[in-house]
């Protein structure tokens, strides 16, 4: 029973706690053992907290025999990406730099997901400082896929995502700004939403690159991502960039109903060039959604071509900006990492702004292009999980592209725009890793983009299978 | 009488024009004589759009005898900074770069003012590309102050001060980035108020500086000012900063009533270095608010010394990028601009992002000094009017420092902040110059900055007197 505790979304969880038929003492002592057994395999955590988290557990049982329940993320187990500060327990943001740093206090989300009664049970494996798709960490060796251990989860939020997929945590944190949620969600095979830029807080999560990222849940289900954001949304004065508007509440938007829905499919850019399983694994999907009774149609997105130019020297520069107090350790950096931070040193004021600027056009074509469809449905990667041998600084794949950017090509338009997106397992190749479906949306739609992940998942079983762990 | 309807305010004429007792043909066409007459001395406009403003004065002459009285701004006469954009009439930035540039669009405030009823009379002198707070324009000559055509009105929206001041136009339109509404308020003896951040639509307005860039109205009263503000304010999708979020009614804020208000005054740096006339008109002010029964407390402005810096870093760096299209036609800006987009061009994008990110801590510092105190009462400005002679590119005044940031140090940290601010005429030198008081408050909250101005407008009689022209 216990170990089957393990493998259950938030959502039944929930229902167990609240009526005493199961206890979070249980499934914490049950996953510390996964990931005892599992972590030295996967890598996923950097620090596991276990002590605290029983303790938690127990405080947790006790509270909900009390008959004090807080909710569905009572006595759930998180993982918490480790650019996500945590008072009293190191932060490292997979990095040399910040290996022995204890915040003061929790970011904003870390608090909100306390306060709404989970558990967290430990940092996750993190590409350093979150830049790079693949959690190839020089400082703490790579992460590895749950489906097979030879590839990389994907990242930068691979940690979490190996972490979820294996069991050894029932939800995570991850935090995204060229895919960093939607990557390591699609090649992990499960739920990972990146939020409306906006919607959820930032404070207290170290930046990559302000303006592009992005805090959200990363999930077995749809439904437990919006369970995730029931607790995660809303204002933060402390997140400059925090929309002081009214939040709805996700889980009701999961109605199961999508005929009428208009979805496009933006065929150039984001359907070439795929490995033909995913493309098979997404035709598949949107025939099934088709089935549901959206509606499909042809649209393009205009300008997506200036997407990784833009959200380059926009995140270089922001990215350098931030590191300004350590340039002076970047032997301290791991080789990427590195060269990144070199880049931005050279990125004029001009360079940026000239980004910005384009970005803006870019998000006008966006909003345009989305007042005739109402989502987006396109493949998460246009690739399954790369092998961890392949992902080398600069590696050749698909046609001498780097990898990394093949990671990312997919997901990277949503950072631009702000706009929601969320990936959901859609299938598997031959060699029995995960396809991942991306659907986006509207800015602060975010309710229709789970309610079609949601749908999908009803009529769908891709998000039940476990890994070979 | 029709001399007599070019020195009302808009608010006076609005009711005889409304109650058929006065026509706006009549005003205008005096008014026009009075530009005929005063703009070869003052050089207020670079643009008189003397048969489109008889046409419209006919119009709204006949459309107001048909008893379609359209509101308070119905047939009064707007003069335009020329960096607003009008549709079909030339708008040349105050440059040699756009002297032959016709749009073929409106700004959005300018169809709001028309939608208003209000008809544009001409197109304003202004400093090039608004980069500078003298008005001495290297392609059209200095601007001059009508109480001293010897000295400066003040920039860069200084023929919108001249204008208004002169009774050129009943009420202007200037912009402001780091204080060019104020200064030429301020320098012109009349009302300038910069709105909140996002307040007021910039759509169509040449930029500045983006990030730092207001729009907003120059009037003879207050009163006036909440007129404007009325037909102003409000979201504009097309400009990327405003703000969606209700407005009021500003004109219903003039309650007259400022007992109990709380104003702060930031001795340091505000009070420092005044000329002695500038400060015993101040005081004077202070002490008549205190009458009316608002307190006054001392309080620090921290962080204020770092304005400067940040600003230059933002705006230089937000100009050049906006000015990119022309770089390679340096020798056709006037010195000074020239000299501000070539600093612009050694920015690197790490300047810019650390000056935003001191801009960051500068606004929090405002707004927890903005928790204590409901405005900000200081000098506008330091000094009066200096002579046109007097401005060159850099000048020794006060203690060696160059005039354009003297003009400046008081406004630029309500650019900074984004918060509202106001200039209103507190008095004069023995020379005959006016002096600025200015009333700064908490962001979107224009109705209190306004009151207060108001309040002590109707306390006093500096606004009701005439240049000597």
């Amino acid at each position: 029973m216990a170990d089957e505790l393990c493998f259950m979304p938030a959502a039944r969880l929930a229902e167990l706690f609240r009526t005493c038929q199961a206890s979070p003492v249980d499934l914490v002592t049950a996953m510390l053992e996964r990931i005892e057994r599992l972590n030295p395999k996967l890598n996923a955590y950097l620090t596991v907290m276990a002590d605290q988290a029983l303790a938690d557990a127990r405080q947790a049982e006790s509270d909900i025999h009390k008959g004090e329940y807080l909710g569905p993320l009572h006595g759930i187990p998180v993982a918490l990406k480790d650019l996500y500060l945590t008072n009293g327990v190191r932060t490292t943001g997979g990095s040399k730099i910040l290996a022995d740093w204890v915040p003061h206090e929790d970011a904003t989300t870390v608090s909100k997901l306390k306060a709404a009664g989970a558990i967290i049970i430990g940092k996750a494996h993190m590409h350093e400082f979150a830049m790079g798709p693949t959690n190839v960490n020089p400082h703490y060796g790579p992460a590895c896929n749950p489906w097979n251990p030879e590839c990389v989860p994907g990242g930068s939020s691979g940690g979490s995502g190996a972490a979820v997929a294996a069991s050894m945590a029932t939800v995570a944190m991850g935090s995204d700004t060229g895919g960093s949620i939607r990557i390591p969600g699609s090649l992990c095979g499960i739920a990972g939403h990146k939020p409306t830029y906006g919607l959820v807080s930032r404070y207290g999560v170290l930046p990559l690159s302000w303006s592009l990222d992005h805090a959200g849940p990363m999930t077995k289900t749809v439904e437990d991502a919006a369970l995730m954001l029931n607790a995660l949304a809303g204002y933060d004065l402390k997140d400059p960039a925090s929309a002081n508007r009214p939040v709805p509440d996700f889980r009701d938007a999961l109605t199961g109903r999508v005929r009428g829905l208009r979805a496009g499919l933006p065929r150039r850019h984001f359907f070439d060039g795929l490995d033909p399983e995913v493309a098979a694994a997404v035709d598949d999907a949107i025939e099934l959604l088709s089935g549901l009774g959206m509606s499909f149609t042809e649209v393009d997105f205009r300008d997506v071509e200036h997407v990784a130019a833009t959200t380059m020297s926009i995140s270089w520069s922001e990215a350098t900006s931030y590191h300004e107090p350590y340039l002076d350790r970047l032997d301290d950096y791991g080789p990427d990492v590195r060269s990144r931070l070199e880049l931005g040193k050279t990125m004029t004021a001009t360079d940026y702004l000239r980004a910005q600027r384009v970005r803006r056009l870019i998000c006008e074509e966006y909003a345009s292009l989305m007042e005739k469809v109402d989502v987006l449905v396109t493949p998460t990667i246009r690739i399954p999980a790369p092998r961890i041998d392949e992902c080398g600084e600069v590696l050749g794949v698909a046609g001498g592209a780097d990898v990394k950017m093949v990671l990312s090509a997919l997901t990277r338009p949503f950072n631009v725009t702000g706009a929601p997106a969320l990936t959901v397992p859609c299938g598997f190749t031959t060699g029995g890793l995960p396809i991942g479906l991306q659907i986006a949306g509207r800015a602060f739609d975010d309710e229709v983009v789970l309610r079609v992940g949601h749908a999908y998942q009803t009529a769908t079983a891709w998000h039940k299978r476990l890994p070979p762990v």
